[in-house]
């Protein structure tokens, strides 16, 4: 399971001290090979943390020998000395690992502006390449762990191959949120540009429309890296299929586990002109803050769907939307047509489905995201104090 | 004061019975003249409430003897019988008060989706009509209340002439939230073109940059009437200016009063290459859910004002920008320099001042929000149960 159900990787997770709580704090994923070649993303926010600035220049070539995570701290907007941190931390797995501190990437989750205690960090690190083993991906995957309550993991692959990650966090990618942070392996043969091609695509269709809070974080990753251990060549589609099955999955998890949320809220957006105004139509409505308060009181609020459309560009006749909540159709013909009413829709349960039909065209999307509750209040307000 | 302190115009608010509750639901605002020119603003939304799509074209010429409004019902989304109330509506007034029902501008706020009560409505509109007086404008601001829990009203003016006005709702215009209907008034002389021009201005930089949840509501209308009853003719400018002061006391009682709020939160961005960015960067901060649930819980976490700066596309280096909250410089050259503790920052008053320098220009702005707390979800998920 994990970064490690892939042939070719080794993994650890242990406890620095970082965090008060005493939890697991620094993970840490070495590819073996016999190759190193890897693909990443990052978050689009323009302000980016010390280990996303030094990660994005690893990754330039193409090459990973190892990913090292931490939480209890961002490592961003902390002063000079925190990127300083990020190369050194780099440079102790390179110096354990006899590779280069440029294949290695860093990524750390946390409040940003903290400073990142670094020997504390090394220490760790030392730690966890004592205990790097080929089944250590649990214990990586636990140790990268902030406010999430599980552990999240997930494995797909061909014949003779296997893709496995590991992700932290609760929300979406570009735009993106507190800090998810996903390592995904795999021990097929392939290029950079083929993990490349595999991996925007697979984000663009799941942690992309992953949207919890509408924030997005200063540190989100997402890295694939292939050691060829199997050595198997999936064909481009073969391997995007089985990356793309390994990100649905996570992002699912990351869903179900989103801060304070009690409604885990699918909007299905049908008959878009194009997949760009599907996206766009089912954000907006991912993002009324409105529309999830209604949903965690159980409320088919219906109006607050139609009025978060309404502030898209996408394009619409508001007379021909429909609206469906939980399979009932409660707006039909933007209200000019008899919907049905909405004391039959049932929003007790945990599973929430909106469906908007724009009736404007054959695309479709679907954006994951939460309702709004006084536990996502409260751990928001809360988390640093 | 309110929308009678200016010669011409009569008011009225009555409970006609369209909300449970029993308290005053139907205003009417009369303009005696001698002239009727107006101007007005609406929602950019695209899903419109009825009374919009009727008001946006009785302004077309420029003229309006009268505004009725309601709240217990938005009149949006209903089907065709909702534009025909609002037409209906229309048409009582001018036959009540001797004018032409395209001369009638209509406003109503409440639920999406729900019928509008044809009977009461119109029943509650020859109460306002029988009950129109000079004095009446507290009664009007009164019945157009919903969650507010205060009137809002304003005065301002000039040698010899007056403008006054009256507003409910807790949002921003455009995009706009929460059903913000707001009438001004004025007796001083004035063509309808130069009422536009000082009523899209004076919105611009006030009731534009109030953003408390970031919704966008289907019904916003900011109306503004000229009797000519003071016979003084001011210059643009000086009307634009008394203009601009009502709307900009209405923002700030609308502000003050926003669903919920434990903290009225300035956003100022100074530095910015242009106006427009300044804008950008601000509603971006008065957005992020993070950033206004950790105001809730006292907790001055810039590195979330940060991370919503860095979703915008204005124009800085994230390593110059320096964060100001309550006065206190907690970063410095984005982190790269020294700040102040962030324990010096006190946010245990009401007022919270957020100054983010972006030092890439001359231009500035400030948006004005609340903070996200266990009331606004409370208020949010159980207004319609």
């Amino acid at each position: 399971m994990s970064v490690t159900a892939a042939a070719g990787f080794r993994a650890a997770g242990v406890v620095a001290g970082l965090k008060p709580s005493g939890t697991p704090d620094v993970a840490l994923v070495v590819n073996d090979g016999p190759q190193h070649t890897a693909a990443a993303v990052f978050t689009s926010n323009r302000c980016k943390a010390n280990p996303v600035l030094w990660s994005e220049r690893t990754i330039a070539d193409g090459t990973l020998s190892a990913v090292v995570l931490n939480s209890g701290g961002a490592n961003c907007y902390n002063g000079p000395d925190g990127f300083q941190t990020t190369h050194a931390s780099a440079e102790l797995v390179a110096e354990l690992t006899g590779g280069q501190a440029f294949d290695v990437a860093v990524c750390s989750t946390g409040l940003i502006g903290q400073p990142l205690d670094r020997p504390i960090l090394e220490k760790g690190i030392r730690a966890a390449h004592a205990e790097l083993s080929a089944d250590g991906g649990p214990a990586a995957a636990t140790a990268i762990m902030t406010t999430d309550t599980v552990a999240k993991q997930a494995v797909s692959g061909g014949d003779g191959w296997v893709v496995g990650g590991m992700a932290k966090g609760a929300g979406m990618l570009a735009p993106a949120l507190a800090t998810m942070l996903v390592v995904i392996t795999t021990d097929a043969v392939a290029d950079a540009a083929t993990l490349d091609t595999a991996l925007r695509a697979a984000t663009r269709s799941t942690f992309d429309r992953l949207d919890t809070d509408g924030c997005m974080s200063t540190n989100d990753t997402v890295a694939l890296l292939a050691s060829g251990a199997s050595g198997v060549t999936p064909g481009e589609a073969e391997l995007t299929a089985a990356v793309t099955a390994v990100c649905a999955d996570l992002a699912e998890q990351l869903w179900h586990d989103a801060e304070g949320a009690h409604h885990d809220i699918a909007i299905e957006v049908t008959g878009a002109a194009s997949e760009d105004d599907a996206v766009e139509v089912a954000r907006a409505v991912a993002r009324s803050n409105l529309f999830k308060a209604a949903v965690f009181g159980n409320d088919p609020n219906w109006g607050r769907v139609l009025a978060a459309v309404g502030t898209t560009k996408a394009a619409f006749e508001p007379e021909h939307i429909d609206i469906s909540m939980n399979g009932v159709k409660v707006c039909v013909a933007g209200g000019t047509g008899v919907g049905a009413p909405s004391d039959g829709v049932d929003l007790t349960g945990r599973d929430v489905h909106v469906l908007v039909e724009l009736n404007a065209g054959p695309a479709t999307a679907t954006v994951l995201t939460s309702d709004l509750t006084h536990d996502y209040v409260h751990e928001n307000s809360a988390y640093s104090t």
